[in-house]
């Protein structure tokens, strides 16, 4: 079984780390959404992508859910004494990144050859596509005006209402080279418990992806992990988006809001939490396959436990 | 009295350092060469205007003669596992102050404006001017090539033999906004004990300051601090540069070098080190007025004794 995950985010990064664990590495692939990189004191940063790939290579802060373990702030205490914009925080570990990153893309490498590069120094075996080698920036768009994802992720730590989304650019942007074949050749592709409108949209906007995931249709499982729990998004701004866009933050909501795929939609199975129990027979009358499971990623044996019980349940499927 | 030094380097920097120690802060400016800054990683790197201002502030790695005491590396080494360039070393500390320095100049800052910003954060009360708001790359012609400055300086670690200079882009450039006027209203203008070639030459070569440093011959007393004791650089490549271009490194060459003012030369006076006393008559012979004192700065008082003895050397001396 060949597994290909979307994944944006820290929810995103740990079950994929868990799918990691389980698959031999010539199995599973993972494709990471780019649109909340950003230039920043002229350094390109790449957040998700960054976030994927340290908790793949075991490098990730457990605690705080982004940047680097054993991390020290001495370039960003030095840059904070000038005066200088302090509401994005940079660690020194993880300048180095953005540092020999921004160097490569400027002499000429795609950000995808970057990728490549820094998984293997970091030892990571599975391959991790950046959605695009093009810049797509989310956009959002919200009650105190239009701001770019980060502003609104860190610099406004969420507060604004959002009234919808935009990937400046996607309409002529290609997938990474991988990215296609990746999901062609897949059995099942996960879509992470990622936020479904800043870190899966972005992926699934970007031209050729879906039609990929259509194409292979008498094969392929597309199987979502449901972001929202009792209501609630582990972790970030997902549930308060589903308020402010007028919805409910539901299991239910997640599996409408990827539709299924026997009405013209994604799915053919939806992993959610047991704690949502309720919402059972609903998300199975949109004509999906549901698993109702702890979906809670704790541990590091957490990642592992529900990313061995979404491939079984992939297995169980029949593709398309 | 009100003194101007021109600096780049170490030794400039400490000298500088010893003026604004025993000088009222109205009464000193540095002027500082720029010819060594350079872009790496997508960030302005100003070498020469870092160690004047790290040592003004007392932030200054006295024991490596660069960089800033109290540093970690954590940045670089993270850089360094991804396989990028480690030719040049960058201390977490010090990039907090090339990410705001490229910041700001991104968002149209000059320079000489971020400098100044700098000095107010970092508490240093004189005037630290870059010599020009212009990037005015300094190239060096070897016999491996021509390269950058910093690619000969550090990369190749001074082995290439040199053959000549070239200001890039030097004929078009205009002084920094109070250069001019800090030439214009200074007693005596010391040339720091730096490289004349590559810290000093730079600086002289921009459009309008040697017309400065002639405009007021009545008043200014323009002094000359030798770099070379015995022969030798105190740090750095000066004396091999010398060798190099046919000149026996000598206080005496350093003093033809700028030449006397009596002779459509720059200097009315010339300090050099007790070790090269024989050469007292052969430079006073150049119609150069001379002090011949210990000139090695080991410690902060050596600094700030040199600093007084070269101060008071001015005074004794008649403008022009």
């Amino acid at each position: 079984m060949k597994v290909v995950a979307l994944a944006g985010g820290v929810g995103g990064a740990k079950l994929a780390d868990g799918l990691a664990q389980i698959l031999e590495a010539d199995k599973f692939k993972v494709i990471v959404n780019t649109g909340d990189d950003f230039d920043h004191f002229g350094l390109r940063i790449c957040p998700d992508l960054d976030t994927v790939c340290y908790t793949l290579a075991g490098l990730a802060n457990l605690e705080t859910g982004w940047g680097r373990k054993n991390e020290t702030w001495n370039a960003f205490e030095s840059m904070d004494e000038l005066g200088g914009p302090t509401w994005f925080r940079l660690g020194d570990r993880d300048l180095g990144t953005h540092l020999e990153r921004t160097r490569l893309l400027a002499e000429g490498s795609s950000l995808s050859e970057v990728t490549a590069r820094f998984c293997r120094s970091w030892g990571i075996k599975s391959s991790v596509l950046p959605m695009s080698d093009a810049h797509i920036p989310t956009r959002v768009y919200t009650d105190q005006g239009e701001m770019a994802f980060q502003e609104y992720f860190v610099q406004y730590a969420c507060q604004p209402q959002v009234s919808g989304f935009a990937f400046v650019g996607v309409e002529t942007a290609q997938p990474a080279p991988g990215v296609l074949d990746a999901i062609r050749d897949a059995d099942i592709l996960v879509i992470c418990p990622s936020n479904p409108w800043v870190s899966i949209d972005p992926i699934l906007a970007v031209p050729g992806i879906k039609e990929a995931i259509y194409s292979e249709s008498n094969r392929l499982r597309v199987i979502a992990v449901s972001p929202i729990i009792s209501g609630q998004a582990v972790k970030g701004p997902a549930a308060k988006m589903y308020h402010e866009l007028g919805l409910q933050p539901s299991a239910l909501n997640v599996a409408k809001h990827y539709g299924a795929r026997s009405n013209a939609g994604l799915l053919t199975g939806f992993v959610f939490d047991e704690q949502d129990v309720d919402q059972d027979a609903e998300i199975a009358g949109l004509g999906i396959r549901t698993l109702v499971i702890n979906t809670l990623m704790r541990s590091k044996a957490d990642r592992n436990r529900l990313a061995g019980e979404v491939v079984a349940f992939g297995r169980s499927l029949t593709g398309g």
